[in-house]
């Protein structure tokens, strides 16, 4: 029995919602908790109505609306995303998943058909971690692993706390933020934001889990000598010490897997002065691996060296863990539900790895859990250039529409 | 025949020229063309005018005074040094020069001593470039060195003209910022800011001359990739190229030379966030070493090391020259006139090379100069912890102020 997705509907709503917060380059500028969110919500809040759902709101901001199925009360399927964006990101990173399951639902109004399970769409509050910290922060906090009123007190740069603006914008529901119901699996949609699926000539990418990571912060505590009268012997350099370790990270990935990075992407080095040397360095630096005895490892070779180029330096140290995230693997019910649907419908799909942690990382502590991968063009994302043409996104939204009326089991 | 400076003296003079500016920590913040620069000039005119001379402000600020010797057409000595101070630096750094210039004058009427030459003394307009680059500024524009108009429009941080602040100051004097005389020799005494003395147990440094230097600048290229979902092999990381020249410029010194220095002090990431590869980064990088030839290899090494590098993690690069300033080496008359003063005085002195630039540099475009150095503790300058002792200062002003002697000679 054949279901498939409206694609011009399809593209409609896509382009719809890429019109809320829409920046000059066809990006978006959709910050969590801003009034481009609330109008996003509001236009989310709309879809569903339509649809004659009834829209609940959690009291941290994550949105659920309900579908009914044969049975009321069997464990229902979760389908979603999230609407937030980068400061200057692309029209796809989580819209297309909300908007894909969004589609899902529209289609089976459209056809008419019972599933056995309920179906639940959700829309999560601040996944991209970018105005407050950290990412995914409302499937986090759903799922028990993000303190609600440690969250609540954060703050974005203009000193702000997200509850105030969760106020402001009136989405501070009355529901508990915690799974209400015993769901069966979560099943969400994302661009792949890697270059994987594109190089090998894919349609869609069948997720099998996220990986873990670790991230660290170092400072590095040298002397600010003079750099014309202090021989090279007698200096402390903290930004020396700090490009050694630097150049490690970027190693020690190759020695361990094919899929493991290393990261530093924050430095900041005082004085910052042309002709003095750099006394104080503090730096981030991080590794991602599917096996967390390879994240364990990247993470004592580059402790290693961050105290071997200490002492060769003759700087002192001091480095904190800033976070750390197992490896998630999903069930493979799941992933044999998108893999099947690819199939059946005649795509060219592959497994892949998520790099990138998703909402989906913290389902999985709720209940099984698969993602379903859309064809990034040069891989890039968390940019306004971020793209997946028309033909990919009806690809990966077929896919995952196909797989989620898998997994809510049709009662027709 | 004796001639000794009054040490309760010199030590007075330092301490009252130490209150002007004064930091809580006992150091100075006393900026080019402040209120504090002001009062200090102001206080240094009224030095002069005690003793009888005429103090002359050329239109760069830059203060002369002459005591007339026996014959008033006789080219004559200059001797002085410069009262502006870092942000937060010592108060011995350019000011004990000035207060040993200031006691050799008063020495000399104390004394009675009618020079053969007319002695000539000095305060430089902004020798520190902190608050207006770049240093050395005054005696550079005197010198030829530099060009006044392009000098006048130069601004600090919060864009006002150097040319606005010297008239405010009431010290755009009207004499030509050229040298009016025929100078025979230019002596100057500055502190160390280095370690040599110290560590050889010495009591004054006899100067023979001052490293050159290049300085430049280098931005990368690369892409602000996602941290997570980009594979090493597709990354173009910034900061690791810029890591492999900061690890080069801290390695090529020691393939080059006993004196050689290099140093990476100003870095800039962006996006420079936790998660993002670095896109772009900017750093300066420079090299010092008394001679010429050593300079510009250490510069066409690092420029490899850069192109090298930016092909390695395919990244594109420019760059750019700061500053390029040739080794300067002192007349041997004038600095066996600072040996022989030591070893009559009794101090243990030693030969040492400036590894930061001076007023002398510049002065030695126009005369034959030389320098004495007083000891640093631990090498320290910049800071407020800049520290020499009273015995130091001493043994180094007399050591100054005898070798000042020979030069303008005696005429009784």
């Amino acid at each position: 029995m054949g279901f498939t997705l409206d694609r011009e509907r399809l593209v409609e709503t896509m382009v719809e919602q890429a019109e809320i917060g829409a920046t000059e380059n066809g990006g978006l500028h959709r910050l969590a908790l801003s009034d481009d969110d609330k109008a996003i919500r509001d236009w989310f809040d709309e879809q569903l109505t339509d649809l004659g759902l009834d829209v609940r709101v959690d009291v941290f901001g994550n949105m659920f609306a309900r579908r009914e199925g044969a049975d009321p009360d069997a464990d229902p399927l979760l389908v979603g995303s999230h609407l937030d964006s980068q400061p200057y990101g692309g029209i796809y990173d989580g819209a297309l998943g909300v908007v894909a399951a969004i589609e899902f639902v529209r289609e089976l109004e459209a056809r008419d058909v019972t599933t056995e399970r309920p179906v639940e769409i959700v829309n999560w509050t601040n996944e991209e971690g970018s105005r407050f910290q950290p990412a995914m922060q409302g499937s986090g906090v759903w799922a028990g692993a993000l303190d609600i009123e440690e969250e609540y007190a954060k703050t974005d740069e203009d000193g702000v706390t997200l509850e105030e603006e969760l106020e402001r914008i009136g989405y501070k529901g009355d529901v508990p933020a915690e799974p209400q119901y015993d769901y069966d699996a979560y099943l969400e949609l994302h661009i792949e934001q890697g270059p994987f699926l594109e190089e090998n000539g894919k349609d869609v990418g069948v997720v099998t889990g996220v990986v873990g990571f670790t991230w660290g912060a170092t400072t590095y505590y040298g002397e600010a000598d003079h750099s014309g009268s202090t021989p090279m012997q007698y200096r402390s350099d903290a930004l020396v010490a700090a490009a050694d370790v630097i150049t490690q990270v970027r190693r020690i990935p190759s020695t361990l897997g094919d899929r493991t990075v290393g990261t530093v992407g924050y430095v900041d080095a005082e004085p910052n002065s042309i002709n003095i040397v750099p006394g104080e360095v503090t730096f981030t630096w991080g590794f991602r691996d599917p096996t967390r005895e390879v994240i364990d490892e990247a993470k004592e070779r580059a402790l290693h060296e961050i105290e071997a180029a200490a002492e060769r330096e003759g700087v002192d140290y001091e480095w904190e863990e800033r976070m750390d995230v197992d490896p998630v693997h999903f069930a493979e019910r799941c992933t044999d539900a998108v893999a099947d649907a690819a199939d059946e419908l005649g795509y060219d799909a592959m497994e892949v790895f998520s790099g990138a942690g998703h909402d989906a990382t913290y389902a999985n502590h709720v209940c099984d859990t698969a993602m379903v991968f859309a064809v990034s063009e040069d891989g890039k994302s968390h940019t306004e250039e971020e793209y997946t043409s028309w033909d990919d996104c009806y690809a990966a939204a077929n896919t995952y529409a196909r797989a989620a009326l898998t997994l809510a089991g049709r009662a027709d």
